[in-house]
């Protein structure tokens, strides 16, 4: 999947609205991309089944973006194919009393997956350094350390067997805004508005550069970001399962090889 | 779902091995029971989305049954519809020494789904009243008891907006001697293969008999037990998939109402 390459981040991103609209891994032909994008869950739901066969190494996937960036659409749909008992999805809504007790990276490092399991975070300790960040509730040193104390703890993970993937998914400015009317236009579809959402809007600006900040700070090689331009949904959804299915190729995946104590086992 | 009573146990469940066999949900027609099954999918995920919507009450699926019963099989199959962000799916295994330090149902108790998920469980505190019966490890007593902490426990879990169902995958023990030779035959499913499956199946009466008592003494109208007949997996997967809907259809879920503060708003 040499396109991915597009997506990898360069020194410091930029994260233009003109960018969000792209939609680089889409031929044109609705139906030809549907099937693409079936044959990649196809393709996750084995290499997922190779992991946790093999149960020794871990994959973790980042999805971050803003408010209506499609990361709960993402995860739907990416884990179609997929057995359930191989995932771990968690969600990071806003921390209870419990956990702002800890550090930070305290209820991330619970969630981390296990052995053989693909764990999929929505929303993530990068929360950490963004809203924080853009309404100046801790100072630049604070979020220094916070990016490094990210670094460390990535790393780590990396070097205790888990692949890591994270994926920005950026929308434009004006398909946020006609994403959140859908949700205020359609009556059955206003529990999942949040005022919040509006006030968020408001700091469009100091936000896309958080993320800007976060993503350079903390791309590496053994944790990439990547920025998928996801105004388009069905672009996003390619783009994301081509990404998971190339990192977990990159893997080399394999059943265990069988056992030849096995061969003339008779069960009675 | 009338036929769904067909399953329900009354007074002492008997576990009949010829009983494994019985498909009274399948039609007969293939295509037809396929597309049964995927209505009841379709209807399971939009289920579920209102269980989420409404973020009050929570739904719990215990899947209990010996080896190669199909637990694994079953939550890969139900669930294919369904956004992962609302399921919480958990396999207890071999408990850990952390886990054993406690009591037995302290590991459960972490795994209860919060509001708005369905929470399946993959074997469960039911493991606590088979194996160290079986083979001996508690007594009588301490069995009496067990049950009775069981039966609090989800009585409580029940009282806090919790819908449970229990299902007992049956399967023959010829069925079980196939899938486990097959595992055998097949390098690639090795690693599926544990020799303490062989020990298991040595001591299937005991195994049986245990469950039959556990389901007996633990079957309750806010808890209810249902055997699955589960030597056809067609049958069992239309089975399981028909009791959660039937289950979750009783919850009356809908989408919460719309917000009329929300109906003028434009946003910016």
């Amino acid at each position: 999947m040499k396109a991915c390459k597009l997506f990898r981040v360069v020194d410091r991103p930029e994260l233009a609205d003109k960018d969000a609209a792209l939609t680089p891994l889409c031929s044109g032909d609705e139906h030809a991309d549907r099937q693409f994008g079936k044959g990649l869950h196809r393709e996750i739901a084995v290499l997922q089944e190779m992991l946790y066969a093999e149960h020794r190494r871990k994959v973790l996937l980042v999805l971050q973006g803003v408010d209506c960036a499609g990361k709960d659409g993402t995860v739907h749909r990416l884990f179609r194919k997929i057995n359930p008992m191989g995932l771990r999805p968690v969600r990071f809504d806003v921390p209870t009393a419990a956990e702002t007790a800890r550090d930070f990276l305290w209820r991330v490092h619970l969630q981390v997956p296990r052995q053989g399991e693909i764990a999929v975070f929505n929303r993530s300790h990068y929360e950490d350094v963004l809203h924080p960040v853009v309404h100046d509730l801790i100072d630049g040193r604070e979020t220094d350390r916070r990016y490094a104390q990210i670094r460390d703890f990535e790393r780590m993970l990396a070097e205790s067997g888990t692949t890591i993937v994270k994926v920005f998914l950026h929308i434009s400015k004006d398909e946020q805004r006609r994403r959140l009317q859908d949700r205020i236009d359609d009556v059955e579809k206003h529990w999942k508005f949040d005022p919040d959402d509006l006030k968020n809007r408001r700091k469009w600006s100091a936000y896309q550069a958080a993320y800007e900040r976060a993503i350079a700070e903390t791309d590496a090689p053994h944790a990439p970001w990547y920025i998928v331009p996801a105004d388009s949904k069905p672009h996003r959804d390619i783009a994301v399962a081509a990404l998971l299915a190339e990192t977990m190729r990159g893997m080399n995946l394999a059943y265990p090889p069988g056992d030849p104590k096995l061969a003339k086992l008779r069960v009675k």
